[in-house]
């Protein structure tokens, strides 16, 4: 079997959603996309475990970055992709259609398309999103090949429903333990209840207001949230530790520095793990690249709410922005699908911009 | 390997104490105490499950009951058991030798010892009782062979630290499940934080006020405590339910329907599933049989906090108090230990009581 590029992009984006590839197991699909890369003469191909890298090398003055993991959540039996009418129109159903092999789809089919681009490309395709950041291939990619992700600005093919999105909050999450002392429950005052002090972080999370916040002209709504709680040992004994896990999204204005100084400052007098650490990244639509492509494709700029590999690049130097088929809240469910009109759009909304002439740096 | 009831008490209860006994593993322990049970030509023994029950029949005209269960909670490191030098003199450490291997020890030597007591006795070694009220050994007993639990009194050899304590505390456990919706973390205001929820029930519980009742002349101390918390599904996702299990101790002025109605009252407009149901037992103390132990003891009683297998005597209208080595405030403590005294303490109090040719009946 190999990728046939030529093919519609409803067929493409079956045919390597039919490769499952949960993170891990990405092998499979990396080799046929590498063969497909290798029979493209216009691209130089790099391989590195199971990320490929392709690129022209047309000597332009700009070169962009066009991005996208080509691994999955695990497959809750929605593979094989199968075809829907929906109220979207026709939609690709199945594990990765959404997230994001849509995305994936439409890279594979513009790097056979655009031999002679406007801006010199170098197309990613990596392995390992899903999961811990230390897995993830495009960091390996830069800690191997630094040079192989040089760019002016990169677009991430993340399913944003085919709109241009920028930068992405930061996460923090954060373990707050709260002890206690145990004793047999018949006799709960020889003891101190971990759990009933839950209640003053409680306190302070219901009373904590989010801040909504424009970045770059972008509004990025914040969110503070006990994600997982437990506490007790025994159904008799006063519990002698409870835990809490708070997930803290912020906008990016603010540093890992200075986001933690917030949570210091909200949950002072309690002491903290820092379980997680994914920084913000600025939208950086005040960049040149970043205007002419929002223009190009005609649509305002949105936020983006989840974090993604942008903020990657963003510690990079290199703006970044989201712009994929796909409704970004379909991802990881197991109903997600993507409609077919994005496929064509998203194509379109690249093919223009990297094809203009006006344009042309 | 054998018991050897000639051994003593502290030798004796280090080995039962070796013999690792967390409830539902009994079974090696309930075999070794059978087979001691067996070689006792004055005892016919009973085997039920993980429980031993063993009689003497002189025909007297009183019959007691000396109960003990043989398991306990988990181990936390703290077998095999060692000795120490401690404020009470020599302290025998380790997982269960307060609750209540020591009253098990004192029962196997004194049932190897009084071949001819005053009083008819039974003996009773049971599984399970640190766990669910359905799988209590002593409750399978009655359900099996009610016949071999007949008695006019019972004593139980939960730890007192060496004093009769009348009555118990009843115990209801619930379990509060506060709803919530899910959302991706990044877009919590479209979900309900479940956690968050949790604050309001544990506001109830910070301000409630336990009452001190007494009943027949005794003070119970009663409590509201949450033992358990837990919620949450993900860390990136907002959880959709929480749940807390309070553990509510109230005083033997209550039945359980007056018990539950409190418990309606306090978390009114939560809505909660009942896990556990242990009616309290009055103290007793005014019963013939009750009055003449605590006369040859010697000692006043005292009430009762925790729960104990003397209300479940009680609800076969047998009065029953607890008397046993340890103190009770260590019971389910990872340091919990018997000190060695307490251990002659009872041995000498139950056998003078039951040796006695004056109050012989």
């Amino acid at each position: 079997m190999s990728l046939d590029l030529s093919a519609d992009l409803v067929s493409l984006l079956r045919t390597i959603t039919d490769v499952e590839s949960v993170s891990g197991n990405e092998k499979e699909l990396a080799d046929l996309i590498e063969e497909a890369m290798r029979t493209l003469g216009h691209l130089e191909v790099h391989r590195d475990g199971d990320a490929v890298i392709a690129r022209t090398n047309l000597g332009r003055p700009e070169r962009v970055v066009i991005a996208g993991h080509i691994d999955t959540v695990p497959v809750a039996g929605n593979l094989p992709s199968r075809l829907e009418e929906g109220e979207r129109g026709l939609h690709v159903v199945g594990r990765g259609t959404c997230d994001m092999k849509a995305g994936v789809a439409v890279q594979l089919k513009l790097a056979a398309e655009l031999a002679e681009p406007n801006r010199d490309i170098t197309w990613i395709f990596y392995d390992n999103e899903e999961v811990g950041a230390d897995e993830n291939g495009l960091g390996r990619v830069a800690e191997n090949s630094p040079e192989l992700l040089e760019a002016d600005f990169a677009v991430l093919m993340e399913p944003t429903d085919a709109q241009i999105e920028g930068g992405c909050q930061g996460v923090l999450r954060i373990l707050i333990t709260v002890p206690g002392k145990a004793a047999h429950a018949a006799r709960s005052w020889l003891g101190v209840n971990a759990i009933h002090g839950l209640s003053d972080v409680l306190d302070r999370l219901n009373a904590y207001e989010a801040r909504e916040v424009v970045v770059d002209d972008l509004t990025y709504h914040e969110g503070l949230n006990a994600v997982l709680v437990s506490g007790g040992v025994a159904t008799n004994v006063i519990p002698p530790s409870a835990r809490i896990e708070v997930n803290y999204r912020y906008a990016p204005d603010k540093t890992t520095e200075e986001a933690l100084a917030e949570l210091r400052r909200v949950f002072e007098g309690h002491s903290f793990d820092i379980n997680d650490v994914s920084p913000a990244a600025r939208p950086g639509l005040d960049q040149p690249l970043a205007r002419a492509f929002v223009e190009s494709v005609g649509q305002p700029a949105r936020p983006k709410y989840g974090w993604t590999d942008v903020a990657r690049f963003s510690e990079l130097g290199i703006p970044a922005v989201n712009y994929g088929p796909g409704d970004p809240s379909l991802a990881h469910t197991d109903h997600e699908y993507c409609p077919a009109n994005q496929l064509d759009q998203c194509a379109e909304g690249l093919r223009v911009w990297l094809s203009n002439q006006e344009d042309d740096a």
